[in-house]
């Protein structure tokens, strides 16, 4: 399947910066925004750019179209059945590939929203749950239906089990019924529920108020946060407290603390 | 106290299969359905028989009366604090038999769905909790009132503290209060309220559904969201993508893509 | 800044013992309770005396004023900026002993519960995540503003992600906007909401029915509930379960249980 409209090839991954937000527009709408191997890498090649861009503060991960994201490319999976391995080589390739891309999310330098505006199935689903922060329109619905074609959503469950509590995991997973927004924000796989028409938007001045921030801070804080995430409570308090003690002899916090103290705006450093 | 009613000894669990689910019924309705030693060797028998039969492919359990389960049978404990050890090889024979019981629900390769319509509590609440999914009827309570004779919840508290947040399982634990259906659902304990006069066939239905699907996928599937839930995220991604890779070797996932992808039905192999 | 009032120095932590609840108020209203290291070390002798006072079965921490606690002293931090090293000797100070002060709230042998009636900001929202159970009247307001000042609440996130799910930890923390005591329930950052009138006589209450049952049975299962909560499913059991055997081969037990079954009122040895 082509990608891209009307004699032209458009890019399956569109990039547009603006107030340090990198927004990432997943562009194959023909094709549901599937995950197909050359979509994972082209967001792999972006995120690996931006983790080393110091003008990128936040990231928006949006798509074009009606869907979100409705996970891998079955048409690309179905088509290696055939491969002399029944596509064994391939398979382990994509997958790797795309707990690469979902691993990056929480490891990449600066917090990552969502901008949830359709369906989002399966690795679709794994996406928006990997993120930081999920903002979702009305019209969202989040769903993984793998036991419907005979594949469990394995992947997408590591995702989701680190979002939401065990039962509510369990029942999407198990029963491939897709939840609503205001479910999902109740279940915790989503901040906000907003209008559709003020999705990018909202998502965008989410973003952008993050990235109004001291980036130093940040930064430090979203690595702090997940590694401390899965600790024992003790090395969680020495990883956090090392982490505060760095944070607070970096220049931002001393500029931070009086702009406060003196009622005044921050000027931060590390924009 | 016997068992059963009217001059015959009705067993103390039942087992009904249809359309490929295994319903387990508590059936000590005039005690309350108390965990005795009896009724936990029963359970443990049915499940480990369940665990092998490939023709089960959901597992229900429920309850004979209006309570669902009041946990340890408290007069079989009583009556052994007058053994010669005041009772420590008994308990701690009991407790091993429970935890076990307990643990076997997750390890099980089939999903459990608890279907409660009236008090759990204790133990019973740890059963619920236990389960992969919970369906309570409107009527159903929950309750870890050991604190009430002396006798913290602890075991109930792993099951408890895994299926809700902290502060939820902390309050349930301390004050002894019991909950109603729709708060466990705000909790994540509940996964669906019904009315208390379809409660049985809502559990079945929800089972059947899941029971429909390629069990090869299911039982994947579940051993792999509860082998990754402990995991740092970057094992749990491995564990996964090597269960999906599996997956999709197996016939059921390339018959349920080429059925989805053609807009027809699917025909599992490992049903 | 002097603490107190009016001429004489008012003590910055104020204990009150009722009803076997010790309840601490933070003491610092002028200062909006900010946790200096001289509060910080009232608070450490305080509770670790309260450890070793068997008379003592529910602890409650409380503020005087309309703020219960704006997290660390930022006069007392900038002050520290001028210091030879930059204040990193002081800061790692000051955060070792504030990490010492939050971990022991799990380790406490007694329940804490928290009674916030303002807000509780920072370190002083971690203070509240930090203990056992929180009831909050309805003009609590809860917020992780450290991003704010170029200080990312690293420290809170240690308590916070513990006891709310992660994208509504990550929201908090990156956004630096306040959440109100209903959505805080939501998440599970508190447990019960009341009016502001009758805070205290609701954490009160909660403390003495709580340190109305047997010490020896609340005491066991905390420490049972905070040892088991990040083992793998077995160990936790095992931990579990034998918890269960000592709980039932403590006298409380047995008085309890015998106690239920009789229908009277039992008498605790261990209060």
């Amino acid at each position: 399947m082509p990608d891209g409209t009307a004699g032209t090839v458009a890019p399956i991954l569109v990039r547009e910066d603006r107030d340090a937000v990198a927004t990432l527009v997943l562009n194959r709408p023909a094709a549901r925004n599937g995950l197909s191997v050359a979509l994972l890498d082209a967001l792999a090649v972006e995120l690996a750019a931006i983790a080393d861009d110091a003008a990128v503060r936040c990231v928006v991960i949006a798509a074009a179209g009606p869907v979100f994201c409705a996970g891998h490319d079955l048409k690309e999976i179905t088509a290696r059945f055939a491969d002399a391995d029944g596509g064994r080589a391939f398979f382990a390739d994509a997958m790797a590939r795309c707990a690469a891309v979902m691993g990056s999310l929480p490891a990449l330098p600066q917090p990552v929203v969502a901008a949830v505006g359709g369906l989002a199935t399966a690795a679709g689903c794994q996406l928006a749950a990997a993120c930081d922060l999920v903002v979702a329109s009305d019209a969202a619905r989040f769903c993984t239906p793998g036991v419907d074609i005979g594949l469990f959503c394995s992947t997408p469950a590591v995702a989701l089990s680190r979002a939401v509590p065990r039962k509510a995991a369990m029942e999407m997973l198990l029963t491939a019924e897709p939840i609503g927004a205001e479910e999902a924000r109740r279940i915790g796989l989503v901040n906000r529920v907003v209008p559709a028409a003020s999705l990018r938007e909202e998502a965008q001045a989410l973003a952008a108020r993050i990235a109004a921030r001291s980036a130093l801070a940040v930064r430090l804080g979203k690595r702090t946060f997940h590694r401390q995430a899965g600790l024992p409570l003790a090395e969680a308090y020495e990883v956090a407290a090392a982490a505060m003690v760095d944070n607070l002899l970096a220049e931002d916090a001393a500029e931070g603390i009086g702009a406060f103290l003196a009622r005044r705006t921050p000027e931060w450093r590390h924009r």
